[in-house]
């Protein structure tokens, strides 16, 4: 089976990419160049084929790399592209019947954004959980409330399962963030910034930190 | 295995349900009062839970009533729901991989839009396809060019695969549809205008004709 390990969770969106003019494809490609927890694919806007062609595109580069990768709600794409498994919101199919479809052995994360729902998901059959936004998003137009470092610390006091802090994370936050108990961190824009995502993927990884 | 039956294939569609103040379960539960080929289920901005926890309700109503149940686009919410089938647009996912999802017995349905794209469907793993828009409808943003019975009638004529017409068809074109070598015709908005959607859909069943 495999694990998320510590690091960057590194997730390509398509919205990002087209607004900072990057192929997400060769995105992808550039991040798996640097070791990563995971890679993850989202998108809130593309139709399903072209999705699905991506997301076969992107499978192989990972399974390559060693990488797991995951992908964004859709549990019928996970599996078409033979991906490592799948992450959903607490509005997408709940964990129980994500992993029905996805069989024991994928990857399976599940959104949380307080301690309550962190709390609410001890026996539910996820192997991580996201918790956020832990700084202000661009990237999300509905984002919920900042839940901050010191809330990043109380959640990961209250669960076992290894919790990925995701939102607004810049390369400057990352030795706070893990310093908080985040067990990987989530970062979509910061990786994006300045139209290099193969030499910020590196500075990122290097600034979280190794084992 | 199911098979689509002649006769009405009746949508709920979350928005038009939504527009007309008319709740989605008591609508379906209404329809199915009267013999339909099918029963579909769309949304397209609904959350998955919310879509999920209706298909779920909807799909024992179906049974109960004999009448196949069809989720649109969703093939992962078609399996959890244990609908009957499902259907696919062109842009969603081809009809061969929904069908290694769905398993050999699931009702598949595609949709097309030109005698270009009938044609192109002849080897395709599908039951029947969905051919419009006939007329100008209003439920869909962005439409595809007007068909025409015109066009029905070569569409029909081009493919061994039943045609399920559909797009701004009201209940006085049914006769016409027929004529022009429909199958079924799909209804939407014209089941709900006046508010009484068991009234619309035996008059619709009555005007379409018998077997």
């Amino acid at each position: 089976m495999l694990v998320l390990r510590k690091g960057i969770y590194a997730i390509v969106d398509l919205d990002a990419c087209a607004t900072a003019g990057l192929d997400p494809q060769r995105t992808a490609a550039a991040f798996l160049e640097a070791p990563l927890a995971a890679l993850q694919l989202r998108a809130k806007q593309a139709d399903d084929r072209s999705l699905l062609r991506l997301a076969r595109a992107l499978a192989p580069l990972c399974r390559a790399a060693g990488v797991p990768f995951v992908v964004n709600d859709r549990i019928d794409l996970a599996r078409l592209a033979a991906a490592d498994g799948a992450h959903v919101g607490q509005d997408d199919l709940p964990p129980r019947e994500a992993r029905a479809l996805l069989g024991p052995d994928a990857l399976l994360g599940l959104s949380t954004h307080s301690t309550a729902q962190v709390e609410a998901a001890v026996d539910e059959p996820v192997d991580y959980l996201g918790f956020g936004p832990v700084f202000a998003t661009r990237t999300k137009t509905r984002a919920d409330p900042v839940v901050g470092l010191e809330g990043l610390r109380r959640a990961a006091a209250a669960t076992r399962h290894p919790l990925v802090a995701i939102g607004g994370i810049g390369l400057d936050d990352l030795p706070a963030v893990r310093a908080a108990g985040a067990y990987a961190a989530a970062l979509v824009a910061a990786l994006l910034e300045g139209g290099d995502p193969r030499r910020r993927i590196h500075e990122a990884v290097e600034r979280f930190g190794a084992g």
